[in-house]
């Protein structure tokens, strides 16, 4: 048979991590690679009443063919759970995506052409990357410090002509960093002055280990913005139930490319998520989420003070899932991984991350699902392989 | 906000068939219109006790990320339903996707470019014009009759530098028509000596009304077959769970698509699919679907002979859910059903079916679920209608 590839699959390639995630998932691996949540955190029994309630409820619609759009009840949830005082989202404006990560193939479908410019953090969510990369854009990395993306960076070089900027403000996968308020409001600033569109991504926001939260920059200027929600990480992933908030002119667009991509999100995953959440069951479950993620975080914290070397850095999340860890220059991580895995520890190398020069010398630690002391153990592990690589 | 669309979001529109499905959803009105699966054949109770089976066993990994190939024990059983003595299928080759439209999204990016020629049925599945339209190819409709496609009508300047030829051979979406043995195996015999790629989607297969099947593309010539396959007819739609078996060259690629996405397809769904057919179910549970599907054809056939007037054509299916009618050339369908809703019946007008010159005075008439009497209600007040239209 003559197989001809499209000029994009010839391009695409697997993700490193689900490569490693492979590997990882051996027993006798200690895996700080994993992007998943704590099974821990499911509420299983939550779940179960949901589905029985659904079953006997409502079991056709639960089973039937669906709208595109979503499940009416589960948008209007959506949108009032968005709303504030001045901001009062419209379910209209709503979309239930495949998970979050289906919005991202939306996305790039409807928004990017071949070369397009599409603005970046440094690094950013390589999910991202590879959803846009389908469209053919070319990625333009924002500068980015140890608070986030830099606003003063949008020059008027990379913003003119920019189809969007994708931006991840809480606790970014895969830095862990928040955007400070001062940042959210000087970007919300400079992208209205541009009408730049701006793409939220916002998996993480509600984990904030104390529970504050910052204004989101969809609140910081409605109509510039689409904004990405889940609810992979405050309930369960395996439902597949994510959402986007969009501008009418746009989000008739996405709906279309829905509608092409899956008909719609299954009928029975999306009542199961509105039937959990819709009596406020998550202000009281995500609290129990953001104390067990906390007490990980310290304790792998602690342990990094403890076991890393001199001339190792990295930055103390405010919630999330993520530590970003930097390396002396000289150390390729990647190469570090192969030995790490061969005393079976694992972590994600930080270059897939970055969309134009990558910085070697970086990782990405997960602390979420593995319990205290081999997070201690597999630290220790870590900075002794890290301390024989810089003497 | 300056909102730039890529060049393909400009040239998508929203399915005519959707946008009709909206206003048939009144109970007042008797729909001819749908695609949908009768809800009369959900097995809610198996669905019920598996959902129990599984939060009561596995509910963690049910609940959680999963791979994006799909759950090996689904692909394990799939591949063991589409082995036959001549042909193994290796579980490796099969990717389960979030419903068989995904598997054409998918298809769609990793096998055209832009102006790529695509070989398709006249008429053939709106959704798959849709899906592939994204990538902007180049339709070449390959004619067809009563039969089907005309396998004699594959000429060296089609098959010369097609990407693939897509396929319905089994009660086709829109025209219930099921290709012959002899030309299936032409077809087969003239694409292997092409090399051409077929990609056989067989969503009815199953739903053969004496329960005799013929033998798939896939069975006569598995190298050159992308096969297509879906829950959504034999057990439910409202979970999404769809699959494809690819040659592992082109089944690398769709993994890394799907990947970008939306990670993967539910595991739950994915779980609940599995306990449900595992043992065998379907084999008790598609002869009931048979049944109901039969007896209702019969009803709208008779109805069909009694009440449409002379010079108005249709053909009588095997299996599956539709009709195909022909009407005399001085009719346009898509005007005729304005005056058919507003007499509280609706049907799909065939036109959207072309993906070159549309012949407009056809039309698609689904009888599943619609109860006998009002089958033969509606079919009475279509068949006034167009008595009227003609004199």
């Amino acid at each position: 048979m003559r197989l001809i590839l499209s000029q994009r699959a010839q391009k695409l390639s697997s993700s490193a991590i689900r490569e490693i995630l492979k590997v990882t998932e051996r027993p006798e691996i200690i895996s700080f690679a994993g992007g998943l949540p704590s099974p821990e955190t499911f509420p299983v029994e939550r779940i179960r009443a949901s589905t029985e309630t659904i079953l006997n409820t409502a079991p056709m619609p639960a089973l039937q063919y669906g709208p595109t759009e979503g499940y009416m009840p589960l948008r209007e949830w959506i949108a009032a759970r968005h709303s504030t005082g001045s901001l009062q989202i419209d379910p209209a404006d709503v979309l239930v995506t495949t998970g979050s990560q289906q919005a991202l193939d939306l996305l790039g479908k409807v928004l990017i052409d071949p070369g397009s410019r599409v603005l970046v953090e440094t690094p950013t969510y390589l999910g991202a990357l590879q959803a846009f990369s389908l469209s053919e854009p070319a990625f333009a990395s924002v500068p980015s410090d140890e608070n986030g993306v830099q606003p003063e960076m949008l020059t008027p070089d990379l913003l003119n002509g920019a189809r969007f900027m994708y931006c991840l403000p809480n606790f970014q996968n895969p830095t862990g960093r928040r955007l400070p308020l001062a940042r959210r409001e000087r970007l919300a600033q400079i992208a209205t002055e541009a009408g730049l569109l701006v793409v939220e991504d916002d998996p993480y926001g509600a984990l904030s280990y104390t529970g504050e939260a910052l204004p989101s920059l969809h609140s910081l200027m409605p109509g510039n913005v689409v904004y990405l929600g889940s609810f992979s990480k405050v309930l369960t992933p395996g439902l597949r139930v994510g959402y986007l908030i969009a501008p009418q002119a746009l989000h008739r667009k996405l709906v279309q490319a829905k509608q092409a991509a899956d008909l719609h999100t299954p009928s029975f995953t999306q009542r199961i998520v509105h039937e959990s959440v819709k009596d406020g069951f998550l202000d009281g479950h995500i609290p129990k989420i953001r104390q067990l993620y906390s007490q990980r975080c310290e304790v792998m914290l602690a342990a990094m003070r403890e076991h890393f070397p001199k001339g190792v850095t990295w930055n103390r999340p405010e919630g999330g899932m993520f530590i970003w860890v930097t390396l002396p220059t000289s150390v390729d991580s990647s190469q570090l991984l192969e030995k790490a895995i061969a005393e079976h520890v694992a972590f994600v190398p930080g270059a897939p991350f970055f969309a134009n020069e990558p910085q070697k010398n970086t990782m990405r630690l997960s602390f979420v699902t593995v319990p205290p002391e081999r997070i201690q153990h597999g630290v220790a592990v870590l900075g002794a392989l890290l301390k024989r690589e810089l003497s």
